[in-house]
């Protein structure tokens, strides 16, 4: 499995896949860099007069609720129908879902009309969706983990789809495989948006590697590995941010297969 | 005073406010990042479906009318609204009032239906509000600052709020007490939305201390102590922003004790 | 004429144009900040209630049509239209037009109802415009250049304005004289932005330099003159961008004469 995850980061490299994202405002930029970084094309089309059009010549859609404005609800909707059209995977980014109703409107239409590929989410977004009892406080989760794999492999199976939960330990699963990772640092929750940013490279790798499950699991790693070298020689969250620019950009398959620390079955 | 002052960091970190921005695109992740480097919890729910009811269950609410969109201005209203109905605190960044008369109607909205617990602006943009003539180009203030501090009292006694000018001085007042700090760099012009940031952080202050003239006084030498530090090593406004998020990560009570330059009466 | 262009950011650090952008989400505060990095004043005045007042205040005017909301569209064609009342120039940035039809819509509205003083594009933007077949990927040029001039040349004349294409050579031309700046560095393509920030720097230069030609050609030789420099040190994109911002800054007169690579008839 290690060397599975370690090698998408060289399909991107190759395919260089074009990730269209609608995404919200706070990170679109960490969003856009990040995937520039890691090797994929960014296109940020996200006009409801663009979005349709768009996915269909894209290699991936990527969609977060974080910020979600009346016109970027209507184009995400468009643009998961046009991905569905042209058959390209869409990762959701379910930010926020548990705290506010109208995200899960959202989300239903972009399941009932698009598709979904992968959902990655945090422990308390992704409880919800599963229709587990969780913790969240506004976008951020409070949630202990409890029974969270089990949420996991259940929503999984009713939307068909990976999903990726992100924190201490990330899960990643497509309700029949299991992928634990443990690498990372609590730093990444000093930026924000280190989230999005892991959604945005689970798009990225949707675009070059077939196995959903091998690519969010690549991304949510590579994002680790990148984590855990750009602490060193940060000061804070402003520098540890610029190093994990970096860091993405300096990944190499090698430091997949020495440094991550992995379980699956 | 300055005891007070230094004790708001520690109110944040132990308190984390979930603080609600409604913001402009320009900063808003900078906004972000440094709540959370500060110790608060961002949320930037600004759609005017969802911003009413997220305020409800915010611990403040930060509004600045930067780049106003319809939609933007809709959701400050609502979410000023929900404030008043929860009783959280406001703070407003009246962006650009002095040269775009649609930022004064929107303010005025805020006023009546929601509430206004803190002002923060520039010199043009108070003294404007205040109803005295002020020098101000585009969105910058070229004020002079003569007059500033009784259009600062002028302007608190007008809404019952507290009023934060930055400046080359600071000037901190709520219609009665006044406090002024001396600390500072030029750098902070050199950043867009380096007001901005002051203002979200007036906003986490005022989710965790319940003096406002404490909250705004104490976010606003937070910024300038960590401005100061952050000049060092900078080589210009890139490196200089990026150690400006690493300072406001490593605030100490002390630094405020030994660094902060303050008169109150 | 190298002499002249190294003029250019004197002129704007003396005059601080006022410089109004509508610009897209994803580089907004990169646009933002590298303006008041080179010395010009940046106001993000987008919403269409509020841009042709200020377009008539304004110094320049920096259109930038990435990410397109329907309200953006109004507000560029009305800002261009105060711009057009006003007399001052206007900066038209292309992004992504060859593969999003809508774009052209607006870009001709810009054209008809207000001015276009400046187009700063890619070369599949620039070809596309021009009429001339070219291969562009999303927002992203992969054209190879062939017959490049010649649609520069023939744009120019079409709008009766400036163009200027960036690429490993970039080409600047009012319809007679051509420029061409041999300056540069591959980083700038891992950097989400950096011709959004050259066409920004354009509009900020225009509102200091009467000559067209000249202001383009300065800007974009002061972004690649800065990209050089600020690959020294630089680890990654990360590292990259932030020393951007500083060398932009820090840029002098004689960094343009002395390491300036151009070539003019």
């Amino acid at each position: 499995m290690k060397e599975k995850l370690s090698k998408v980061i060289t399909k991107v490299k190759e395919k260089t896949p074009l990730v269209q994202a609608i995404t919200n405002y706070v990170t679109i930029n960490d969003c856009a860099n990040i995937l520039l970084a890691y090797g994929a094309s960014p296109a940020m089309v996200e006009c409801d007069l663009e979005s349709q059009a768009f996915a269909i010549i894209s290699s991936a859609l990527y969609i977060n609720v974080g910020t979600l404005t009346k016109e970027q609800a209507e184009a995400m909707v468009l643009a998961a129908t046009g991905a569905k059209q042209s058959g390209i995977p869409v990762v959701l980014d379910p930010v926020g879902c548990a705290a506010i109703p109208r995200k899960i409107e959202v989300i239903n239409r972009i399941a009932k009309e698009g598709r979904i590929d992968i959902i990655k989410g945090n422990a308390g977004e992704i409880k919800f969706l599963a229709g587990v009892a969780a913790k969240a406080r506004g976008v951020d989760s409070v949630d202990d983990g409890e029974g969270l794999e089990e949420a996991c492999i259940s929503l999984a199976k009713q939307y068909g789809c990976v999903v990726a939960v992100t924190g201490a330990i990330d899960i990643i699963t497509d309700g029949v495989r299991v992928v634990k990772i443990l690498n990372g640092t609590e730093m990444l929750t000093f930026v924000t948006g280190a989230g999005c940013m892991v959604g945005a490279l689970c798009a990225g790798a949707a675009g070059a590697e077939e196995d959903m499950l091998v690519a969010a699991a690549g991304a949510v790693l590579a994002m680790n590995l990148a984590g855990e070298k750009a602490c060193q020689g940060a000061k804070g969250p402003g520098t540890f941010k610029v190093n994990l620019m970096d860091e993405i950009y300096a990944l190499t398959e090698g430091q997949f297969i020495e440094e991550g620390r992995i379980e699956w079955r």
